[in-house]
């Protein structure tokens, strides 16, 4: 198959994958273009909600026929593992597929042998392109659960140029733009969970869900998961039934990471406050930092991050800056932590 | 004149106003390229230190009897004012230059009338020639002074990404990069004056002088101003003798300014500390903010901030930020206030 006709598929199977990160967990958001045998769209598939069908059976089933000869385009290398759902190296094979290109090789132990499965059946397959594109991206969580059995946890806030979160008298609407803040509720529609400490949700009474630019609540919401062991009255939002809301007592970030991995949870976003996110830093449980940075300047008010086990500059935690990009008139800067 | 040949030349002239930023306050730092009628170079020159020549009267010496029929690419309009030199305007029509491009019109009502003068001699006249560029960029500072009577402040701060300047137990080598603070040594070198506070220069003992990257002093080297009432010990290395230093009392941004506007001071970089940075900013007396922010968090530690006179958020002071780029492994940010 022309090469450049399998890149443009994987970037639309990447873009499917995109499409359904949210839903899939514990399984990862997988996507699959099914080119015919003269390299045309046939089908397009993306993994659907657990004990539904896999992004390759999704894309088989539209394409029906027209798989024969064709290519498989898969940002995940087919499972050969069958479960809820049959194997889809399987599958792949039966419906006579000539060829399969996958991004990134299956790391799950339980899962992988499709690639030699499908090779034993005399399909031609590769694997690697746009692996970092689907490594960094889409499936990024899920390889992080896989290596690790936690979460991936993304630490979010937002604070002015000068790291404060609110003003000295408390007031903090609004310290990022309506830019940012509509980004932060699509951010949230594709994350399993949100965590937030009592103190947060007692402070800003917030909702903690994935709402429109009007307010609207989107289709669909990340668990709720309010950590720590003030009261809350039950009238707080967070407690409403725009959700489900799970409470965790205490505040170790271990016991809250191990109380979301036992129910399936893949891809958090840690909301705050200070005091909470100090607390996962300290235990070294952020994975990333998604940062928006206001352009003002407060000079007194909470920072954005409290006590996080530093107590010298060489201990500072160290990150590698991704990206940055503008967000409204705000700085959007996604970084990683160094030597993890 | 073909207008690439010009524009070029205007690029030259703009460089050339760049190296000599620091060294010709109160003047401003011009460049300007001669043109020959061919469009060929025939000089190049830059505003000597104050009652040396202006740059017009540079180039004119180098290019001699090539300037006759040719072009003057000037970053300023010329003066039309006999001061402690002839008269720029003067000195291009006896030369024979047919016609002058110039960037920024002179706002200064002593100096101004040069392009009228040009034209009345059958000089061409035409300005606006990237003129955004050398008012945001080497003229800046003095446009500003001329306009408002008040040196130019640009606030440089270094602090981690939370926003901190030192970590919990004050130790704050090195918040930013080794790429950052070289780059910081250059910028010192092209401003008229350092101001520092009596508290950062006890905490930190800090030279304020500019360096290469060996620790040698550069040539030039602006003016140390040290603001405050603390006593500092005869030995602290800001009253070295690398440097002229003043030091002034108190600590009214508007008093400082004006101490430094009757020096001829022009172009200012305030370090700090987030006491008197905090005192700036309260007296709206911060032109552009340049920080370099370091991908690390501490959690803990002084902000880079100190109170600046905001009690809510809606009294945040609120910037532009004019440009993101990467210095090393840091974020370097350059914003100004907005509603100025």
């Amino acid at each position: 198959m022309a090469a450049d006709a399998v890149e443009r598929a994987m970037r639309a199977a990447i873009a499917a994958s995109v499409d359904v990160r949210g839903t899939t967990s514990p399984n990862p958001p997988v996507g699959c273009v099914l080119l015919d045998a003269e390299g045309h769209i046939a089908g397009v598939g993306a993994t659907q909600p657990a004990g539904g069908s896999h992004a390759e059976v999704v894309a088989l089933r539209e394409a029906g026929e027209r798989a024969r000869g064709g290519t498989a385009v898969v940002t995940l290398e087919p499972c050969a593992h069958t479960g809820r759902t049959p194997a889809c190296a399987q599958a792949l094979r039966e419906a006579g597929v000539a060829e399969v290109v996958h991004a990134v090789s299956d790391p799950n132990p339980q899962a992988s042998g499709g690639a030699e499965l499908l090779r034993a059946g005399g399909v031609e397959v590769h694997s690697g392109l746009l692996a970092e594109e689907v490594e960094k991206g889409p499936l990024r969580a899920w390889l992080h659960f896989v290596h690790t059995g936690r979460p991936h946890v993304t630490w979010k806030y937002a604070a002015t140029l000068d790291g404060r979160s609110a003003a000295a008298d408390g007031t903090s609407k609004w310290i990022s733009s309506e830019t940012s803040r509509n980004e932060v509720h699509r951010v949230r529609a594709a994350m399993d969970a949100i965590i937030a400490g009592t103190g947060t949700v007692l402070a800003d009474n917030a909702q903690l869900t994935a709402r429109d630019p009007d307010g609207n609540l989107l289709d669909r919401q990340p668990l709720r998961v309010v950590v720590g062991d003030r009261d809350l009255p039950a009238d707080v939002r967070a407690l409403d039934d725009a959700a489900e809301t799970l409470r965790l007592p205490g505040g170790d970030p271990d016991a809250v990471l191990r109380a979301l991995a036992d129910r399936g949870v893949v891809d958090v976003l840690l909301e705050g406050g200070p005091t909470l996110a100090g607390a996962f830093w300290a235990a070294g449980r952020v994975d990333r930092v998604l940062a928006y940075v206001a352009p003002t300047l407060l000079g007194s008010g909470p920072a954005a991050l409290g006590e996080a086990g530093v107590g010298s500059i060489s201990q500072a935690w160290r990150l590698w800056i991704e990206e940055t990009t503008m967000s409204g008139p705000d700085l959007r800067i996604s970084a990683v932590p160094r030597d993890r």
